[in-house]
């Protein structure tokens, strides 16, 4: 698994984490490697081993100088392609610099976030071409967080809806299937239907995942969503709102990045919003300063307020409700023993994405290379909710309806 | 010896950790396995695997209402039989609900304690009589506090009495066998004479083990205590003290509960004899505020006192004299090394009940079940220490005939 | 390896840390062992295993008292050779007493150091006559700190004389080879030529390295140092300024016991240089009051500051020069995969270390014994630096020659 995700162009900074020129250099773990990233003189982003391959000092501690990462140790330099551009330390006629290399990922720096390739060298994948980078930087906000559980787990939380009208619900929330909805805002179909049914397709992006729901007599309400190899998901809100999108790579097996976007394709954000979701007050938690580190976490019970639950909040959670989610996905245990589970109609969508993840693993170990990788444009997709007549099914062509009734 | 322990009934919360129905859930962690327990609507203890089984949420964090424990991931809903009750993200037509089940432990409360029972359905053990459980709750404290170690380590502390005239001793206590005792108290008994001579013998209920030591010319001084199957200990105290229990049930291999129980058979606690064990002054140590955790632990080296330990103090350690039970036997490492022993005639009764265990587990393999796990009746057995004539035996009888004696 | 190690004398304590009769026992942790050490009524230094041989008991909590190590579990005392010296919760009739010795490894005090030999007891070495021991104590400070990493990682700082002009440097410095030196300390040197031409010649005592420099158009700057079996360093200084020794005996195999010492072989150390080491200010760090942890250190990236590595400090690490080796060595990894590194001439003198430590290590498998553990005399070296002719080549006499010609 961790080869298929190698084929894929991987988050690893947000873009002011390396906010200028020289810089300092950052630390950067991923798919369990430890790496440092720089900003060199001329703009580019390297990212290289964290350690010096000459005796192994942590480049963390380098002088980023002059189009290069310098060892503080020897004062080995290495530009952003991993080549030993300086040895101050050996004779100046030796010729031991040009034989010494250092592992350097290709990167690029797309919506706000700097991306890397950390696969063979002949099999550069095309960026995909996520919904959200269509738009300028004053209509997103992109926030990092870090997760202490497999990356699995939190992406199963994106692909799983019947979860919205309990995790995310209040307390006294009714919950009689198909009782008619008055509340005006469509977030109170999920509180009121809490058995929604799911549908699953497979595209050539991943899996489309759709949830349907009793509104009125005559109509359904739908939300269709999509999971993106290898591990983006789409979250839709109803019309006018902003638009969710989660990248999670792993940052080894028992942690992950979560890299959080909130976006609107047609305004920027407003103040009010911006300032939410930096204060956790949003989709995005409240982060120990200067830190990617929720306040509320598994060392604290995730702040639980065990009065709050039993009058106001489902989960007694407050703050994000991305919170909320932590608290279930980092708790399950680092990595869940899946044997142990047993999975209803609910889970379709987890069940979908698992079996594709497999194959195309499978696939790959046979030569097959994921078609995703290199077809950025099949990325070009939006997810969306809203309420569509009894008699129209689920289809890979409703998501187009739908924004085509927007006002 | 897992197996051996899981036919009794296991000691696990205070009753006042789950003090009304619906009142939170709270974590379990016993003979190394992680449950919640929750006290229901109508009062019942239910003892649940801690993940849901649906998709291995962590069910601390459910909701504990209307007769049940509903977790807030998908609302799946478990009675205190383990009984999946309601599953309200799946269809109401659907018969998933019936097939769904969760590991729950009978639990039963009594003397102030809640126990389980995490063995074979069909061997429901009987609980123990054990001496306090008679007196109402007025006559008892019970408190609980977590150890270190392995539980045999804490437990050899409770049998093997000769350390009582050194790690509890106060300095210049001389040291000198068959001195006249001058002191008032009976405690000086065990600090005059620091060679006890032990006795031990088997009994349906664990090991009698008895400490004879010299009091005057025509008398000694005896205590007689019992180790009680699986890991219960009476310890002995004068004529009208209160008494002592011990119950070590193992959370894992290397931490420990101890429940710390402190009564007295004809009367009720005074005030100040239950301030001095809520404060940390006499068997209970002080707890940091909100947990089971002494102040005073490993990672403080015990708040030993090296000024104290040369002018008053044996040890150097203040407070509650159990802190220095637990700074020994948690600092022997985790799990003690017992090839690395050297046992003396002081060690008799550590000897014995290391056999005796050792053989119940060896007859457990062979199909014997533990005769004092369906016989609670065994376990009405008091402690008690008191002179004697020199020419009295150590016998199973002579406890009646000193609680005889006394006034 | 252990086992060549363990064939010499192996610093353990300062004496500081032992004051006086009776004081207070200390953990020892060295080689991978547990050990309690404690300075007895007469003042001799015992260091014993830490668990006592009865049931295990930690020996740090016990009583140091009478020519004795007193256990305060059962009161069993131990002398500074190991012998069991009293056992009074035995009879006094018992034998058994007779029976007990623990694990007690014979020490000496020497130039401010407690020593231990904890090899077979047959083949006790001899102290090296290292060149500081000389020295009253009014000339010299002895330090202690906690290294987080593999011994050699931190001799290979102290034998690798180029990093020198790196890691140690001021922003700024030229680096152009050659250049002719203007500033009035040798020091500049090694700023001015960072590449040094490394020479090593095995010797009696290790490996003695040299290290030389373009000084002017006649003479070459020259450093002599040695490296000294099994963990010692010499570290050379300008004539007239204090000598560096450091000793890193291993503590386990991922953390190091670093003895920093700085002495003057013909003066007392002035008040201002003992307050600089004291504080932090020069080769020994700024210690976490009551330990010998340094303030700085991998938990808060030794307080690196980005803005003085811009403008002044080439690693923008300040304090202690030993800060800066400290943040190097230990953030390589707790042991480097020495497989991964790519070694230069720069590299001479490490790579001549482990082939002598390997060869010892081999030759003592096939019975032959080092010879530097018995001959204490041939540490009787002087490390020296200083300007020579050109045409004067590296050779064993001319530390000799330099230091006759110095003023």
């Amino acid at each position: 698994m961790g080869e298929l995700m190698r084929r894929f162009w991987v988050p690893v900074l947000l873009q002011e984490e390396l906010p200028a020129p020289d810089s300092p250099p950052v630390r950067v773990r991923i798919l369990g490697e430890d790496l440092v990233a720089f900003r060199d003189s001329s703009g580019r982003v390297g990212l290289l081993d964290s350690h010096c391959p000459h005796r192994l000092a942590d480049l963390f501690f380098g002088r980023n100088e002059e189009c290069g990462l310098r060892c503080v140790y020897h004062g080995w330099k290495f530009d952003v392609e991993g080549n030993c551009v300086d040895m101050p330390n050996e004779p100046a006629e030796s010729s031991f610099k040009q034989k010494i290399r250092t592992t350097a990922y290709p990167t690029e720096e797309r919506g706000g976030i700097i991306w890397a390739y950390l696969g063979p060298k002949d099999l550069l994948p095309a960026m995909p071409d996520l919904d959200y980078m269509q738009a300028p930087a004053s209509h997103r906000f992109v926030g990092k967080v870090l997760l202490e559980c497999n990356y699995f787990q939190s992406i199963e939380g994106d692909i799983d809806n019947s979860h919205v009208g309990f995790l995310h619900s209040l307390v006294g929330t009714t919950t009689v299937p198909g009782s008619p909805v008055t509340s005006s805002t469509q977030l109170q179909y999920q509180m009121r239907d809490k058995t929604p049914r799911g549908f699953v397709k497979e595209t050539p992006y991943g899996i489309l995942h759709a949830w349907r729901r009793n509104a009125d007599l005559s109509h359904y309400h739908w939300r269709y969503n999509h999971w993106l190899m290898p591990f983006y998901s789409h979250v839709a809100g109803p019309p006018g709102s902003t638009l969710g999108i989660f990248l999670r790579p792993p940052r080894d097996d028992e942690t992950t990045w979560a890299f959080v976007i909130r976006w609107h394709p047609e305004r920027p954000l407003t103040d009010r919003e911006r300032t939410a979701l930096a204060t956790g007050e949003s989709v995005m938690p409240s982060l120990k300063s200067g830190t990617h580190f929720s306040k509320a976490n598994r060392g604290n019970d995730f702040l639980i307020d065990r009065a709050l639950q039993r009058s106001y909040s489902f989960t007694g959670i407050s703050g994000s409700i991305y919170v909320q989610d932590m608290a279930i996905t980092e708790t399950m245990t680092p990595i869940v023993d899946r044997s142990r589970e047993h999975l209803g109609t609910s889970d379709v969508a987890v069940i979908a994405v698992r079996r594709m993840l497999r194959r195309l693993a499978r696939e790959l170990q046979d030569g097959i290379e994921p078609h995703a990788a290199h077809h950025g444009e099949v990325y070009r997709v939006r997810c969306v909710e809203g309420l569509l007549p009894r008699d129209v099914p689920f289809s890979e062509d409703a998501p187009r309806q739908l924004l085509a009734a927007r006002p």
